[in-house]
Order: structure tokens, then sequence, then C-alpha cells
């Protein structure tokens, strides 16, 4: 029995002269008798051939193979499955792939700009960055996902490739491609094991409600992997594909910094789009992300903005004129990390990194942390390991008050008739004036007044994002109020109203 | 005797009876043979007249009056001016004002960004604000000009009309106009007394090195000083003109945020500037402020655009833009002020204040302090009176340091060969490569490398922009480096060759 959103697995044997990943092919159409869905079966090596379905609805799936190799073919498969147990929500999408249509009352449609699990439980997502921690030592790896565990994040951007870049150079263990670093690569075959462990950690991080962001291409290479053929591209994008796209936790990032491998053409990563849309039945989130020139998110493949600020002062900031611009969920990727390296990109205090985080997700955006603390053997950001800065408990916090929201906030669209009153402060709020979060950033005023609308009656809380407390201001708000604040930076208000006069 | 640069006056008896302010009309010119300035005498009150004159060559200046009274008309002056003692640099102009033409090597054209003296020396703006300064008890005033004596501002931003504004909305005791707020204002007379003490308190700032930024119109009104008809205000424009040009230390500025008087015209801004134009012989600065709309500062009477943020994050960090697009000197009159105030214009740190200030001249730019500390009684931006924040002695340091930069510094232009060295630290450095000062902001790398221009020995002086210290770093340096540093926000490295090989 397969569970609902979970992978059914059929192996079958077959061929294992010459180049079976270049010259077998194998696929299968699932069905319902309602529904049908095509997959690709791929080869791992040793005359092992799999096929992997994720059933989206329970019942009986039924499907039959078909192969150029006579072992592989006419085979019949049936995958039973049985609903989603408590916590498996299966795919995220975006908000309006899940519920599609209907406007909020008074606010625009916020759903274009949301994900949300595909059985409709909202996610907010809360990324973090190992690129490489694929590629660290065993215990290393371990450590990584203890790490996770225990944070609040649910999102991790990763390579496929193995990376090259500054304390991050040693040679792959293991590569998706068969051979090593002192032999060479043959870039005709892939290597199992490494697929083995790769599908391993995605269904790790799948365990813990993480999203694996899995970045299919960047420039961070020594070896050849940034560089190969375009055959070889789309040779690798299949199998990956193939292989990966039945996991519910998958998120497709084309490249990170797709702009610093100039010599693949735009048209090049619109191919790669096609093969990614043509060969995942399932629809997995799309993304590309850039150093210093977008790409042009409104592309319709690219389910969501994947964000490298190229500004570097003004950065979650530029999540309102984003949303307007793109018109799908923002994902702020690369706001800069928390750390000490040399690079501007990787040296910002806690502070500054929860305050980008605040100031995204109440304009309606999400964003991805980093850490780069150049001291420690393993630097988060590159490897994994453990976290030491100060911002991922403030994120998770952060994570908290988000996800009490109600679900039709959304983030106050500046008029010329609120302008005086909301320009410097960003605030989140219901279309219906039942509920506002504002924040004060690196403001910090001796007090503030609002005009509560006419008939309510409101408690308010005082939150301190740094702190991460709570409190609850004394007493019941209604009409125009003055509310002392404590002059300090990174504080919010949140409203709730509890009565209508 | 009339030392150079400073005001020689001539009192003159005339007609008392009718509206002398508005029926007699009294100019000279004066000359010394080989140049010629004209000026216009202005009424006192008691049937005194006056005629000013700021002799900028040394030697024997004369003039006949010309009057519609008879009393007035046809007087011999003689103004015999003496060379300027130290200490006096004469008025502040644009540096291409002063010594036109010439480019620094290996720059573009700096003059055009910055602002001297007509003798040549330098002057780097740090301007504060007290718009009502002038409106306050007298001890209080008298305590502003003993806390800007101590403070290392040189610029005062200052309204000539009283300021009706939140904190401070008392009626004026004097005002430019004869009549009180119980009674009403004369529109058609001056008060002489609110003039004398307005020239007191300028020539006080002069005597303090400290240039008086005169606002001429503002908002902030419920008097009517901001809605008088259109000849009212050319009548009160020409009388300030007349009566104050002759004050070295004058810099007008037509408004502070002129869109929150839009029932002034762009036209009528225009026809302001050309009154200025026309009467002040000398040719002080000229500058006009916004609120949430520039004006245009590439009009040709605009000698320094006079800014005001309308971004609530990204503020100093646009001197970049501002001066490719204005071409003139950038002064960032509001880039938010310290404080604890409600409004985001006034409640930011002295950390945040400082640090806008550093970005701000490391780009070549120039900016304005202000503070608004809401529990004293007297709140510096508004009433002057003492300083409570942190920021001032900060800029006092950062002033000191600018002042040390050689005089053909100028910003690192960003190109495509110099970005990826230089894309995250702005720079202010010569074209010879004999010296270059980073501003390392909100960042706190643990190491910086740099590539140091070849053949030169390079000194290396580790600057903190907060704790006010400047390190020399132990020996010499060449070549490529890597400098350790302290992982604090804040920090600046300047370097200097000392030799080369």
């Amino acid at each position: 029995m397969t569970e609902q959103y979970k992978i059914y697995e059929a192996t079958l044997t077959g061929p294992d002269q010459g180049n079976p990943y270049r010259d077998i092919w194998l696929k299968a159409d699932f069905t319902n008798d309602t529904e049908s869905f095509s997959v690709n079966g791929f080869y791992c090596g040793d005359g092992i051939y799999r096929i992997r379905f994720m059933p989206m609805r329970p019942g009986r799936w039924k499907a039959v193979t078909h192969s150029n190799a006579t072992a592989l073919d006419q085979v019949e498969l049936v995958c039973d499955c049985v609903p989603a147990e408590e916590g498996n929500h299966g795919r995220v999408l975006t908000e309006s792939q899940v519920a599609p249509g209907g406007d909020f009352p008074g606010q625009n449609d916020e759903r274009r700009f949301r994900f949300a699990y595909e059985d409709g439980t909202r996610f907010w997502p809360f990324g973090t960055t190992c690129y490489a921690w694929i590629y660290q030592p065993e215990e290393i790896q371990e450590q990584t996902l203890a790490t996770l565990k225990n944070s609040g994040f649910n999102k991790v951007r990763m390579c496929v490739f193995p990376k090259f870049y500054t304390y991050n150079t040693a040679d792959p263990r293991l590569a998706p491609f068969e051979g090593n670093a002192a032999e060479g690569f043959d870039f005709t075959r892939f290597c199992p094991a490494f697929w083995d462990n790769l599908e391993r950690r995605i269904r790790q991080l799948d365990e813990l409600g993480i999203q694996a962001d899995l970045i299919l291409f960047h420039p961070y290479d020594k070896w050849g992997f940034s560089k190969m053929d375009p055959e070889t591209d789309l040779f690798y994008l299949k199998y990956a594909v193939d292989r990966l796209c039945h996991f519910k936790n998958i998120w497709w990032a084309l490249a990170n910094e797709y702009d610093l491998m100039p010599w693949k053409t735009e048209e090049a990563w619109e191919r790669f789009a096609r093969v990614v849309i043509g060969r995942d039945s399932y629809g997995h989130l799309r993304s590309i992300h850039n150093c210093l020139t977008f790409y042009d998110h409104t592309r319709p493949w690219i389910t969501h903005a994947s964000i490298q600020r190229v500004d570097v002062y003004r950065t979650a900031e530029n999540v309102t004129r984003w949303r307007q611009q793109y018109q799908k969920p923002i994902v702020v990727d690369e706001c800069a990390y928390e750390g000490n390296i040399n690079y501007g990109w990787g040296n910002i205090t806690g502070e500054e990194m929860v305050r980008r985080f605040w100031e995204g997700c109440i304009r309606g955006g999400f964003l991805s942390h980093g850490e780069v603390y150049v001291q420690y053997p393993q630097i988060w950001w590159a490897h994994g390991g453990t976290l030491h800065g100060t911002a991922p408990e403030r994120i998770a916090f952060l994570k908290k008050i988000m996800y009490e929201a109600p679900g039709d906030a959304a983030p106050l669209v500046l008029t010329p008739q609120n302008h005086a009153e909301n320009w410097d402060v960003p605030c989140m709020c219901t279309g219906d004036g039942s509920w506002f979060l504002y924040y004060f950033d690196f403001m910090r005023p001796a007090f503030r007044t609002w005009k509560l609308p006419v008939g309510g009656v409101y408690e308010l809380e005082l939150i301190d994002t740094w702190d991460m407390t709570v409190e609850k201001l004394p007493g019941t708000y209604e009409g125009d109020i003055r509310i002392a604040l404590p002059q300090k930076q990174y504080l919010a208000v949140r409203m709730k109203r509890i009565a209508c006069r």
C-alpha cells in the first residue's frame, strides 16, 4: 500500500549491457480511470530499472510499462493508495493552483502571491541555504539534518552538482556522473550511489517537513558540470527529473545565479524549463535564481520569483514592487547572509537578517536564510553542519507569528488616502479591519497613534521581534488611540478585533 | 573701513509717512572702477533706510544712490575695503564657480559636485536643522548658539516664517510682518524688530563659521504666511533678499517641502527664483527642498540639490544616482532624523544617522542632521536648545576625516572592470591611486583582501566610525593584501601611499 502523496516504486530488471542510461527508455501511464499521469522510469545500474509514481488520490492506480527493451515492456503495475496520514499534506504549490479563483474581500487576490500544500494547508516558506551539504562527510550530513530538525526552517536550497567556491573546494567523493576528479567524469553514465544518497537526503528532509529547493545547474565548478554540452545538459536534466519528481517536497530551481553561466543562453534555460514541465507530471514549483540580472519572472513556466537582491541596501523592502511586477509569490532567496565573510553578500548581522525577514513577510513575500561564519570548519551556507548565528531562532519566532495570521491577511496597499498614516511602517492586515500587524523596523518611536476602525473593540499586543516576546497591552482599545512604545528597534504591534459595537 | 566679504552699511533718513515699505525704492551701484554691483536699500521703520554692500575685493568702492524719495536720492557712498582677515573666506559657492574648469586626473570633474569658499578654501557642509530656533525665548536662542559653537555643524537649516507643527504651535512674539496672531498681521508692513533679530542671529552664525540655510517659504502655518497672495509673496521676498543678501553666510532655500504648498505653482517658484537671482548681486547658493516629489534640480537657477529622501530605506546611498542625474552638489538635507518621534522621518538611531552620513559622504554627497527626542522641552529640530543624541559627535568625527581627504579624492565609480572588487563597499579615492577610503557600513567582515596598485607602498588605518578611533595598522602594505578586521559594524579603512617602488 502506498500512502497518498508518497512514492510507489516498482523495480524491474532489464538490459545491463551497452549504456542503458542512454539507450533504454521506460515509461508508464498511471490511471485511476479518472485521471492519468505519465512517468518515466530510470536505470539504476546493475540491470535494475525503477518506475516511481506519487499517487495524488487514494484508490487503485494501474499502469502498463512501455520500453524499447522487451524485458521492461508491457509490465503491469498496480499502486493501491491509502489516504494521507496526519501531517502529510502533499506537494507545495502556489495557493492559486490549490484553490483557484476567489478574492479576499477588500484585498487584492493574495492567493497568487502565496503557497499552500495541495490539501489546502497554508505553507509559508522560511528557507535556508546549504548548497553543498550532500557533498560533506556522512557525519556532517547527519548533523545538518539534526540541525534542521531543531530549526524552524522548512525549505533548503541545495545543489545537485558539487560546488567549487571559496571554503568549499574539495573534489567530490561521489558526483551525479560516474568517475572522479582525478580520472575524469564519464558524462554518459550516472553514478547510482550519488543519486541514492541524494534521494535519501530528500526523503529525510521530507520526513522533517522540509522542502528540497533543488538547484539543477550552478556556476561554481571546476569539474565541468557547469559547462557540459547541450545534449549532456538535457541527458542529465531528464534523468534528474525522472528520478526525483516523485518526491512531494521537491522544488525545481533551474539555476543558482544563472547569469554567471553566460554560455548558457536564454533559449537553453527555456528548453530546460520545457523538459522539466514535460517530464514532471506533478507540476512541482519551478524557479530560476539570479546574480546581477533577474530572469524574466513573468515567464509562464516560472511558478514563483526566486530572487537574489541586487541592491546592497534595499532588499526585502522591494517585495512590494516585485509582487506588482511579477504577480507571483516572491521568494527572496538571497537577501544577504548573516556572518562575517569578506564579501558583502555574507556579512550582515543577525539583527539585519531578521529585520529583512520581517520586512519581506509583512509585505507579503518570503525569504531564505543563510549563514557564513568563516571561523568554523563547516560554514552552514556551503556545508551545513551546525548553526552559530543569532537569526535562526528569531526567524522561527517570526514563522510562528506569520502562521498565526488570519488566512485573509495581506499587506496593506499604500494609497493616496492612507499614505500619511502608513508611509513609514509596513502593515499586514485583513480587509475587514479585524486584524493588523505593524512592523516598526529600525525605527524606534516613543509612541504611535492609530485611528482604529469605527465600532471595533481591539486587543493589542506588543511584539519584540528580537527578544521574541509577545506582550498583551492592558485593556481594550477603540477609536483614536495613542500607544507608548519602548523606543527600541525591531518592534511590532498586533491588533485583533474582539468585539464590534 | 569694511573688511572684505563683510558688510558695509549706510544709514539714511527719509520719508516716514504712508507706507515706505511699499512706496519707496532705493538702490545703489557700487563700483571699484573695474566691477560693479547693484544693491537695493530697504526701509527699517522710523524714517530710517539702510543700504548694505558686501565688498568682494579690497580697495575703494563708491556708489551714488537712486530713489523715488528726494532725501534718499543722489547720496554719495564710499566703502573702503581691507583684505579679509584670517578665517574669513567669504561666501560659499559651488567649487566650479570658484575655480571653473579643470578635471582631476583619472576622475570626473568633481568640482561640480562640491562647495568652496570664494577664496578657494574647500567647504564640506555638515548641516543641522533648527527650523524655528529664532522664534524661541531669548535664552533658548542663546543656548542654541552655544550648542552650535561646540558642535561640528557648519550649516543650519532655519525658517524665516514662524512654524506651526507638532511640538511647536505657539504664536510668534515677532514675525516678519507687523502685527500678531491675536489681532492679525499687516501684510503690507514688515516688523523691524523681527528682522533685526534675524540678522543678529545670521551674523552670530557667521561668527561661528556656520552657514545660514534660510528657508524662505514653508507650509507649517496657521497664520497665513504660507498662503499670502502672489504680490505679497514677492513683496516679502524682495524685502528679505534686499536685507539679507549681504551676509556672506546666507544660502537661499526657496522652500521646505515645496510640494506641501500645492497652491503655489511651479511658475510661482520659478518667479521667486528670478527675484532672488535678480536682487542678490552676490549669487548666493539657491535650492528648494521637497517632501514627496523632487523639484527639477536640473533647473539652471538651482545651485545644489537639497533633497529629502523619499525612500524610507535607501537614503544616502542614492547620492551616486542623484549626482549622475543632477550634475550638482547633492545635499541630503533630510535623510531622517535621530530621535523617537512617532513619525518615520524622525525616529532613527544615532547609529543609522551616522551610517547615512558616511554613506553619503563617501559617495560624494553631503548630509544634514536633525534630532527629534520628544521627551525634552526643546526639540532640536524645531526649537534648537541642546543636543541629546549620539550622532553629533560622530558627525564631527566624520567631518574631520573628510577634511583630511586629499583635494582630488572622489567617489570610486563602479565599472564592469572593478565591480567584482567594489560592488559591496563604497570607496572614495584619488585618481592616481595614492589614497583610498573604504566604508564597510552595516557589514562586518572578518577580513578583506585588496590588490593595491602596483609599485605602491601603503600605510593603512582602521577607522571605527562609531568609537571615533583611527588606528594605524602595523607595518606597510604592498600588492595583494589580506587585512583582518574586528567584525564590527561601521568600520572604515584608509590607505595612503607613502612610497613608490
